[in-house]
């Protein structure tokens, strides 16, 4: 089978791997359907995070299940299913207590896994997943193709956008800021604005992921950055700054942005993967009672919550996708994101 | 009068000062009944913080309403009240948000105040009070004597150690874990115990301050510090932690012990001035998903509702206090907590 690998900076290589096998026995086969490209993977790409030797890489996709191992019982050949960023059994006392990507027993696509082999990227033509009971979320039937990029956003974008409005605590009324515009920024006006958000401002710059941030919910967009930014939303609301602020980037510049912007006793959320980011400012989280909590986000614990939504309508998160290319076009999709021709890049096998 | 002056590093004088005066309308004279010395006084005895030119200290203090200004209309000549460690109005938006140490219009006792004058401390035989209508909770009557040590802890550290268990998010049936024995740690025990925490561990070496946890509702001791201390509390909660850790002491070591003790997705409240702590991990935050929340206590917004537990007898916060002086030897209280001789004392006029 064909599967995309990266070889170094900007080496980015759809190619020839062996076919996976099934080999745990709670593990199964899924031909992916569809697949994409994430903001993180740009760090190996841009070689901020170097490559030491070749691996696979991708880590969100959805499929069909084409085989079994003998000990799954939950997902049958035949299901349509969405897999998270990451594999997990949903049975350790995280996975419970609502943090499966804590999963004491899972791993990471396109890493070395824990029998000594290294897992499959999501970025190929087939993929072995391991505790496949637990990882998987079956969707009832087969759904309709054009639910097919929501479905996917269910993998990895929605979800987080939904965690890091859940670790702002926002709830009906609330007052939000959104500090971020791609894929993961645009889903969390969503999530906020599902959540009952009486407003939610997105903080961006350019017209088309605006015009996508107001159709997901946002009652206001501030285009000013830094200190301006920081000014105007403090502006915004009593001149104290919004309850919630949801950090989507990593940055230094924009969780720097973040916590001056919240008001005294506010709460940051963020999920943003920290990137060179400098530590969090005690003094200044003290002095002003802002939390701030967030992270890897336990997107399997929460599928099962938005998936009605997705399949209903309710919701359409795929609308962050604006660029869809067959897998072979792989490289293309990085150099479109990397170079900000697109927002989000869909891929079919 | 006279009153506490803190003149430089262990130099601390009962001198004569002049009375105080009401000058803004909406002020009111205190004639303190008690008042105690803070963990954090301990800071600018011991040096750690510098101290430029002499000035008032002390924070924390109860007692009988002199006189008021012409605005005042809530707090009466006669009332018994409570001061918490700082003034404020309780109508800016920060008070009416639940955090009124962040209020827009208030000040720091012993700090130089908005009007250019300097606030009076607490450890004085008079106080004059800014926005006491906001400020000042007067107790339904005059409190039985027996009550004023435990009265006294709402100016601070019961209120302090609640916010500590707040901020955690402590609920019924969660597991706690307190960094901290001084008052404020064991005034977090209290709180976390009342807001029905289903197993509260006190981390403490000293058999006194250990009795006083198990009378506040320590369920569990643990002697260990630092990685054993660590490992001792994830081994005690499933193996990966308590889902509460309440940090209440502020140096680089308990923060440090707080944040890798808690479990994936758990929650730190803190409380512990942060004295040269190094600033908070965020790819660890983010990796474990703990939550990172606390600050200066909005103990004023917490007083009504600890205040009627206080009169009942249902909770007996007072103690913490384990030596009492006459408030001329003000000095003695300072070295006798800098000297570990006692965990906090309580002066009397």
């Amino acid at each position: 089978m064909r599967a995309t690998v990266i070889h170094g900076e900007r080496d980015i290589r759809f190619e020839e791997v062996p076919d996976p096998q099934l080999s745990t026995g709670g593990d199964a086969i899924v031909r992916v359907v569809a697949a994409c490209v994430c903001g993180s993977d740009l760090w190996p790409y841009r070689g901020v995070t170097p490559t030491s030797s070749a691996h696979r890489i991708g880590h969100e996709f959805v499929g069909i299940v084409e085989s079994v191992g003998s000990e799954v019982s939950r997902i049958k050949p035949g299901d349509f299913v969405i897999a998270p960023f990451y594999d997990c059994d949903m049975t350790c006392i995280n996975c419970r207590n609502g943090f499966s990507s804590s999963c004491l027993n899972g791993g990471w696509w396109g890493q070395k896994d824990r029998m000594g082999g290294f897992a499959d990227g999501g970025q190929g033509e087939w993929v072995r997943v391991p505790h496949a009971d637990g990882t998987l979320v079956a969707t009832p039937g087969q759904p309709s193709p054009e639910l097919i990029p929501s479905l996917l956003t269910l993998a990895d974008v929605m979800c987080t956008g939904h965690h890091a409005a859940v670790s702002a605590g926002v709830r009906p009324g609330a007052t939000v800021v959104v500090v971020g515009d791609g894929a993961v920024g645009l889903s969390a006006v969503l999530a906020a604005s599902r959540l009952g958000a009486a407003r939610v401002v997105a903080m961006s710059r350019h017209a088309d992921r605006q015009a996508i941030a107001r159709e997901f919910g946002a009652t206001d967009i501030v285009e000013e950055r830094g200190d301006a930014g920081i000014a105007r939303v403090k502006e915004m609301f009593d001149g104290i700054g919004p309850d919630c602020v949801l950090e989507c980037v990593g940055t230094e510049e924009s969780m720097d942005q973040a916590l001056r912007s919240a008001r005294p006793g506010g709460q940051l959320g963020f999920v943003g993967v920290p990137n060179g980011g400098p530590e969090l400012p005690v003094r200044t989280l003290f002095n002003t009672n802002v939390g701030v909590r967030g992270g890897v986000a336990p997107v399997r614990n929460y599928i099962e919550e938005l998936l009605p939504e997705v399949l209903s309508g309710a919701i359409d998160p795929g609308r962050v996708f604006d660029l869809e290319l067959p897998m072979e076009q792989v490289a293309e999709a990085y150099a479109a994101m990397d170079e900000r021709r697109a927002t989000k890049v869909l891929l079919r096998p």
